[in-house]
């Protein structure tokens, strides 16, 4: 940390940080600078608190240098995280695809769809059985019912399962179902819930919340892989900004920025990073050529009659088409589908 | 809802749309333009899913004309909902004054801020015994030993205990030592946790997401209400835009905004709303000139030695003195503390 | 400036900053710290491009300290400035109130509003006679006859005329015909034309740009101020949020926050601010309860006929009504109108 | 248009409505819900002014229905445009490859890089000799002289120069010497400059304003568009939002929404949308993947002595490298460079 004095502090206000410091058990350094002093701290193991030097008399600021995350870094570890889904990898040279609807509706949609995506390619099959709705009034999913078939898709085609976990109630259920437990991007900071992620054995897929830095993003990973769980893999999804014309704008700089900082897959979800069905495969290409370890993608055999999402859920026929670009894509930034 | 063409859309596009709106029981209302035709659709009860029309071939858009929250509506409720806490008003002429520490912290720490708030002017006490915390590695709160003290400091003082409810696993003992139970920025779209908030029967304060649209807030609270609780405040606490030199930023526009669509109460919460303890005096009064029903302030005897959000608590005599700036606010837009 | 180093960095490559440090006629302060070394440096007269440093092997970050203003920060001028707009002060305890049309549109309108607002208590009168407009199709304001029609209305009332520069062309003829220079949001960092409004002896109202943060606001007043122009007083008037219920968010944060920062006088625009006309009284309460030293208020005697911005201009009887409000809250925080 | 009626609206004010309507010389259609009456308006050219309805009593909402753009819009011209500068196509198949220094700053660095990014395979250089500054006390470009040599560059390698123009003073100037003129992001709203664009026939390089939506930047372009200058592109170079570990946010979403709503050519700047060096190339790799024309990307033979943007310049080498992935990439989405 770097404690930044104002420039008209006294001797007596930078002898009380200085001594501050030391009571800390830390280490001060004070630079007299032309026109301020700044006083460095080291000897810290973990964060400190920087209020208790902000409030100080003749404080200006204090900074922190170090990045507030540990274990999720690649400066503790250097290689790729590949997480061993059943066989089937998430994280590392092959892409992991993962498609499907947004909700699961009926056993015959769920099979309709599983039967498609797997024949496109795809190695992992999405379905909501748990749905968060901004409305009361919205349909809210089928619940163990939707869990149910989404095991039954598994049974026939051999794709693992990702689907959404809402609560601690319904984590143990979900986790029996699921091959992938999903942390939908409202929840990113709901720390009692990824508290419990933290305590299983089961890999989560961890959407950035709408608002969340990458920072705060790294901090919710972290949470989970602090509690013993370290196979987490981050899913980008599109961050809130002032432009209306799509639903949310699909952050893709995280995506060399999250390669460069962390040992953790990262997964690019374009139907909810742009939310218009027509540029779903632009961006799941740009996803691809940004860097990305996967995509997971909305697909629908009648989008105009999905209980949810129907506007960004691509037809069978379209992810059919978007693999083949996926594959060549792949194959330029030297990866595999 | 009206669904708008494209400009060539052809006549057996347009066809299909006024069926299809037939077939949902609703009537079609065809509006030729002089470059495009718009489809006027009525008889609905509550919204239409807006992408079975936008996926649709000729179909530009599918716009909502109605809001989709009922109960929180003024439209539904003219009167301001006036909440009672055990005989202390929380909504109507006089404002509600909540104050007290980010977390409590000891015994002493927290009857210490709880005279000295009643003593001020307070009618309600603030204190968090659960922390959400974007680190793992913070201090967590005192968990149940944090209600007591607070439970304690209520025997004391008589103030009232507003506190946050972070899971649905505490929610009942949390709900057993407060008087009005906060739900988190972060969880405001944790709809599992908001649907058992609308079983309860207590008071609720609801703070505004860090990205929450006003729209979805109000919806937030639409599932409160419609589970039956309808004792609901909402609460603007600052919202995340690029601005750095602050924590949030304060959304002063919500407060009209919200007194005009809704007829619950409404607070400001300026400490995170703005995050410096040199400026929160300022926007607690901006807060009550906007027409604000009511305050929530941080409260710390020794700032610097908090355990969390130290950088924007009051010291008691500063807070001492921001009761007497908000007094004479409260006078000039006719209200009384 | 702090520069700090990756974890790994080699010997060699915190030798290579030092002597970079050291190159530049700086003083380098290493600071050995348990997982990385940083080093303070000192003895530089302005900001050092701190690129320079972050593209070197081995270094994590280079961190600013100081505040790249200086001009028109309190560090180099405590006591408030204070204009004399012609007998008339901008800034000081007394509140500059300013109103007026968002567009001059007729001799008739101008007039009307003009004896409206003055009788009101207005000591300026707002209008524009070049307007700045998203669209070409749009009203783009009377130019020079609205400038006649300014001067026109200022003969009859003695209000003082504070009107919009759009580009250097008209800057002369503009600077001929008001008495305070507004800036456009818009053309906040266009450095061509603030450059020249350093060269020239009127006081300017600088508008924050809908994404300006408020250091790169300050740095548009200091190119101003640096210019030699020292008239300068700044005006909030929302920024670009994802909120879309309201224009802009009026950030009234910024209000204490400059008034720390920097001597220049604080307007806040109500009327852009929330875009709302039944909305605009509140928030211009708020912006004097915030502590700005005045307004600057949308007001037209028939806003359904407005050319432009019609849906937030108050009719005359709501001003009056407003600063019956204004002067009540001026008095709560010790100012006068 | 459409104009929304409040639920409890009167015969009369519904009645008001319509005859305001009838008096615009336009059409009102009167759909009668179940909740609320809202009118459909027809027979109108150009845009309406909502405002004139919104202030009306018993109006709730007035909703424009078509795009406010016209001449920029594929609706009106459906196959691409494709400029013609000198013989170098701007738009079409064959990417748009831009590349050179942020500032012109000698004779010896702009001729290191002209010659470096012309070997790579650019067919464009760029560099400003008009640099807008955030901060006075920064390196402004050498003007003239830049621009000077800037021409000696294209003299020898026969690259088509694009820099920046500022302000209307210095306008003919910069045509004189430019191929394509750059028009910066924080003048996209400068609209007695943009104006200017659209009077003389150069191409121009439309960057988006840092807030600008979509929306605003197609009305910029149409004002360049409608004074008569067809020769338009448009430059996706990083929006601001709330992440603060990358310079902007590069909105690829961008480029599949133009290329659908406009038929002008579409250019990604990665170096800004990101502004770290070792990230440039996975974001110009985006940009190609999700659809764009063209890329303008930073290249500086000694980045770290730069005096502007070094932190996120390339090394000619690194430059080398990225077009060898970006002839990939553009292969496998069926484009050339």
């Amino acid at each position: 940390m770097l404690v930044v004095m104002k420039p008209h502090a006294t001797e007596a206000e930078i002898e009380a940080v200085v001594e501050k410091i030391r009571g800390l058990g830390l280490t001060p350094h004070p630079i007299p600078g032309a026109q301020r002093v700044a006083i460095g701290v080291t000897g810290n193991k973990g964060g400190i608190e920087t209020a208790q030097f902000e409030t100080m008399p003749g404080v200006a600021d204090a900074i922190r240098v170090s990045q507030p995350f540990k274990l999720v870094s690649r400066e503790v570890k250097e290689e790729d995280t590949v997480i061993d889904v059943g066989g089937v990898p998430l994280g590392g040279k092959a892409l992991a695809v993962m498609a499907g609807p947004c909700s699961v509706e009926s056993k015959e949609q769920i099979l309709e769809v599983a039967h498609a995506v797997k024949a496109a390619g795809a190695r992992f099959l999405r379905g909501g059985a748990y749905k968060p709705r901004t409305s009361p009034y919205e349909f809210q999913g089928l619940a163990e019912e939707g869990l149910k078939l989404l095991a039954l898709a598994r049974e026939q085609t051999g794709l693992k399962v990702v689907t959404e976990v809402m609560d601690a109630e319904t984590l143990p259920m979900v986790a029996d179902y699921a091959d992938v437990l999903q942390l939908g991007a409202r929840n990113m900071q709901n720390f009692s819930l990824i508290r419990r992620l933290g305590a299983i054995r089961k890999p989560i897929l961890l959407k950035r919340g709408p608002s969340a830095t990458i920072r705060e993003w790294l901090m919710a990973a972290e949470y989970v892989v602090a509690g013993g769980n370290y196979q987490v893999a981050l899913c980008e999804r599109g961050i809130r900004t002032f432009e209306t014309m799509t639903r949310n704008t699909l952050d893709l700089n995280a995506v060399p920025v999250l390669k460069a900082l962390t040992h953790l897959p990262v997964i690019v979800d374009p139907s909810h990073g742009i939310g218009l069905r027509a540029h779903v495969a632009a961006m799941a290409r740009a996803g691809i050529a940004a860097g990305a370890d996967g995509i997971i993608v909305e697909v629908h055999p009648r989008p105009e009659q999905a209980l949810s999402d129907g506007q960004q859920s691509l037809l069978p026929r379209e992810f059919e088409e978007l693999m083949r670009q996926v594959r060549v894509i792949a194959g330029a930034v030297g990866r595999s589908v």
